[in-house]
């Protein structure tokens, strides 16, 4: 007896922790503007294959019972996409929080599941260069500081700063991709083995392998993007250039924004999607060595996205595109992360919020409870009873104690002769009368 | 370009209704003291197979793609009871608020969808009789009060008087749930139908048909139950005879909490789930034939319920029960009456809840809109800004009246040069300067 391989049940301990986690993104989300949306879990199966690249083998499919073919919501970026093109809007900020599916190999330590919840803040329209770019980035530095977090740094990065960089590596724009999602492994693997992949199973040259290698290990600020506009090679490059000139400008607001400082532009990232085309990035905390309590969590990366200028053109009979950046908050890993805190903490987290337990110290009180309950439920107040006719007050009193219930309203026989309720404090075993 | 049968997108507006709906509902269960919890949509096949009777052709299963043979959820009840066996919980109140998924024939209009919303609120374990039950019938009327919904009726009936009429009219046991399913239809069609079913479809002698028709055309209330429980053919029958005793006792218990009025035994409600086990509910509303805005919304029943003493231990290896009750609000459906209900009454739901626009009225102060909604978003505010460097004011001003933003927070040459912020409210268009 077990639910579904990857997936998992939320006790009321954890449902409360994830909840609080959600109610901090979206406070986020809606201090910036945006509007929820909600589309299905089931999608057409044709609205997905084709948009995620290598990554879409492990979509979910739904058997074929009659009807359509479906299969299960891999991300809630192309589902927005489709919203878009079907309803023709060319101008959105939108949140949508809410679960995917991928048959992936489940990592549950690490917060890696086959269901898990996504936190897409998206902007679509046609702007300005750069401010909505700038907004996502703004976006993640509040989650993670306002979640208390510890330190993390976010990367960021340009598809057409890489491309550029294939190209004047003397890589074929067939192998821009591949290349890509070989690159995006070098925060896990050395250099040397992204080399090897690149090689054996990408089909690099070596001499191109290793001008790539050049590039993809540098990371810095606004000096590296202005040292990299004057290189000889890469400021040939149209794409590259534009990537620069972009990032330069997204530097500019982001030390208006203040947080220039914990954005690092970082080469090496590549993102896996197919739909990305221009700045993309990602955030990672930076765990201190011994600030590992019990099973060591060894996050990746905690919120990540970028620009898709041509998903939503995907689904135009006109191919009319819809300028989109966004950002998804990856909100499981974090989840993992404040459990295991919570848990060294020895904090108790309430699942539920009463405020009163209606309690008798007497025999044949039930109606009398019931009565006085009925009362409170509707003035509002959370209020439970236990659901015995003769429960001991001892017993009464211990619930509330177990489940943190401050107050308990007693009504004995005494009471109500005189028409009142006597108001214990659980913790003081105050008491007063009203 | 559309999404899958029988399931929607919602647009933000749609979605700040729904939310608003939830928020009651959640409110109502949080009253009463119950936990969250969360399980997955995708459950091992064989967790769902078999416990629905004849609704369960209805499930959708995924594709062997290698690994287990999955199905996505058809309620939220059996993965509760899947809960409790597998971790060998006796006693829990709590509430899930989820989606879950129906391959039946969608009616969009009524509010019948594939994917929709439950609502549920489920207590377990051993209790006195009647005081969890009576409980959930307050749930029902609290929501539905609540919401503004107009009148309503709550039907109870139960499982065992309905298998005490069947076996004292001669139908045999194995024909107890297919006859069960046919007296359900009586809130949809006539007497005279229903008894051609059960005599044509199922298999009934006329006379015990007739006999049947009886007692299912009876509804009342404590007098009801009183005069049946002295019905010279009932009252010996042992299973009615419980039956009838607890629904005396729920009466009482419901007199306490001051909605006796409003519940009504009637002995045609059956309800179509196999898993019941006694008291079963429903509640329906009541809609003056004149009160039909637009489109005529025909909503059947927006809540309904009852006890399951038997199904958690269909999951207990060693078969140890954990009696059940429980209650699941219809959402959808209440969700269809109030939209129609707002678009009547042109109220407008502002799906955002952005405070400030930040504005400029010259050119070239991107940099200063940049700075001042950073340090407002710091500071908590809900604050947006157009993505342009340079919009023009009045589009700016009207971007605050289209989207319902109160205020306008502008810095021009002048407010930078001295240091201030101009706020407006667009609205009246008072000004001050802070």
């Amino acid at each position: 007896l077990r639910p579904a391989q990857g997936t998992r049940d939320q006790n009321p301990a954890r449902t409360a922790l994830r909840d609080r986690l959600l109610a901090a993104v979206v406070a986020c989300f809606k201090r910036h503007g945006a509007a929820a949306i909600d589309t299905p879990v089931l999608e057409l199966r044709e609205t997905l294959l084709g948009k995620y690249g290598e990554e879409g083998k492990l979509i979910y499919e739904l058997q074929d019972q009659g009807g359509e073919l479906l299969a299960l919501r891999y991300d809630l970026t192309v589902p927005f996409a489709r919203y878009l093109a079907m309803n023709k809007i060319t101008n959105m900020k939108r949140y949508h929080i809410a679960k995917v599916y991928r048959r992936d190999n489940p990592a549950m330590t690490r917060g890696r599941y086959r269901e898990f919840y996504q936190c897409d803040f998206d902007i679509a329209g046609q702007f300005d260069p750069m401010i909505p770019d700038a907004e996502c980035l703004k976006i993640v530095h509040e989650v993670l500081s306002d979640l208390q977090l510890g330190d993390f740094l976010i990367k960021v990065n340009d598809r057409r700063i890489l491309n550029g960089v294939f190209a004047v590596c003397g890589i074929p724009d067939s192998k821009f991709l591949p290349t890509c999602s070989t690159v995006d492994k070098l925060d896990k693997m050395p250099w040397e083995e992204v080399r090897t992949e690149m090689i054996g199973e990408r089909g690099l040259l070596p001499e191109a392998a290793d001008r790539i290698g050049e590039y993809v290990r540098l990371h810095g600020g606004l000096d590296l993007v202005e040292r990299l506009l004057q290189d000889p090679r890469l400021s040939q490059n149209k794409l590259a250039k534009e990537g620069l000139g972009d990032l330069k400008l997204l530097f500019e607001y982001l030390a208006l924004f203040g947080i220039a400082g914990e954005i690092s532009f970082d080469l090496s990232l590549a993102r896996g999607l197919d739909y990305y085309t221009g700045v993309i990035f990602e955030a990672v905390l930076l765990q201190p060595e011994n600030d590992h309590v019990g099973e060591p969590v060894g996050v990746g990366s905690v919120a990540g996205g970028g620009r898709y200028d041509g998903l939503v053109g995907m689904f135009d009979p006109k191919g009319r595109k819809v300028p989109c950046v966004g950002v998804s908050i990856g909100i499981e890993r974090i989840f993992s992360i404040l459990e295991q805190r919570v848990e060294a903490s020895k904090e108790k987290i309430r699942p539920t919020e009463t405020q009163v337990l209606v309690a008798t110290p007497q025999k044949n009180l039930v109606a009398a409870r019931l009565k006085l309950i009925s009362e409170l439920w509707n003035a509002g107040v959370k209020a439970e009873m236990l659901y015995k006719k003769d429960p001991k007050l001892l017993k009464q009193l211990q619930y509330c104690e177990d489940t943190g219930i401050p107050l308990a309203a007693i009504v004995g026989e005494q009471e109500l002769k005189d028409g009142v309720v006597k108001l214990r404090d659980v913790a003081t075993r105050e008491e007063v009368r009203m």
